[in-house]
């Protein structure tokens, strides 16, 4: 027997209703922990606010781990950087400005700088540096805020390399996997978003 | 007996290379244990990063606390905002964009939206919202991200409002807190700087 006419239109009306309050809650608050982590070597990447995740375009939030002895590399972006060091500790290679006048990617000898939990890490702009877990028996848990995303980077081979042969590396590994998935191509309008703002 | 002036030639050399080198470090790396919150009625606050005690200009990290049934004013702004919540859960009420043509200062029934510890808060710009701890038993754990510092808000008086009639808040408490200590004009370096970006 079919139910009766009243039935399916309650069902149809109820969600309704639900989708109407569950879609834009769902796009407004993310859960960390319901979140599938991007997997890389001896590191985990989310991104929980972003460009092309969810649109965002003047800022972008990561939580990610390193473990011991894992590193970024040295590299530089004229974009503003906070890290948020919720757990673990670790070591800033900071070098020098990107127009400096010197040998080497950041300076042949970068600052040392060393972070631990609760520590804010404030990177200059368009210097070179480096993030390293450089503690061995913990991991190395963190927030990173990025302005202008989608990132962008100049990737150095060592410290003595010249700033003009850093390497561009554009789009990072998770924006790529990203769009590798949305099957997007990234010479287009994300390229162009973010070339837009360095003009 | 005077000490030697090789004695003091050695200090000063000494203070001088103390000097040089924490100086850039303590600026690029902050504790956040060791950094005193500013206090206000059921909640703290601090500026992890931000534009008039660090010379951000794209991005301004907070981390803040409120206490149960604590909440923020209801208000819009056209920068983007994260909120990353640490501890604790509460409700963020968002209400209609500037634009939208309606009655309310985001509409008079807001949609209510939930939030739990490890939750992302995405903030729509432009969209009338108050964020509220309404955990009864559980202080608000919360580091908050927004682009384009120092903030500037409208307030409105309550939901029935019209957008029209929310009132400029510029610097916050806590930016004018630190202008009156600094003995700095908001009127001039601060304003402009934020202006520039609404041209």
């Amino acid at each position: 027997m079919a139910p009766p006419q009243w039935i399916i239109i309650l069902f149809v009306f109820l969600f309704l209703i639900s989708y109407s309050s569950a879609a834009p809650s769902s796009g407004i608050v993310g859960n960390i922990s319901a979140t599938e982590a991007e997997n890389l070597p001896g590191m985990t990447h989310i991104t929980l606010a972003g460009a092309l995740l969810h649109g965002f375009k003047e800022v972008e939030v990561w939580v990610e781990t390193a473990a011991p002895g894992v590193h970024t590399p040295i590299h530089r972006h004229d974009c503003e950087e906070v890290i948020v060091v919720l757990k673990g500790s670790g070591t800033l290679y900071l070098g020098s400005h990107v127009d400096d006048d010197d040998d080497g990617g950041g300076g042949t000898r970068p600052q040392e700088i060393p972070f631990h939990e609760n520590s804010t890490v404030r990177i200059p702009p368009n210097h070179a540096h480096q993030a390293w877990n450089t503690n061995p028996h913990q991991d190395l848990h963190v927030i990173v805020i990025i302005s202008r995303p989608p990132l962008r980077l100049w990737v150095y081979s060592d410290w003595s390399a010249p700033h003009e042969s850093a390497k561009e590396m554009f789009p990072t590994v998770w924006d790529n996997k990203f769009l590798l998935k949305a099957n997007a191509n990234p010479k287009d309008d994300v390229l162009h978003h973010h070339r837009r703002h360095e003009l």
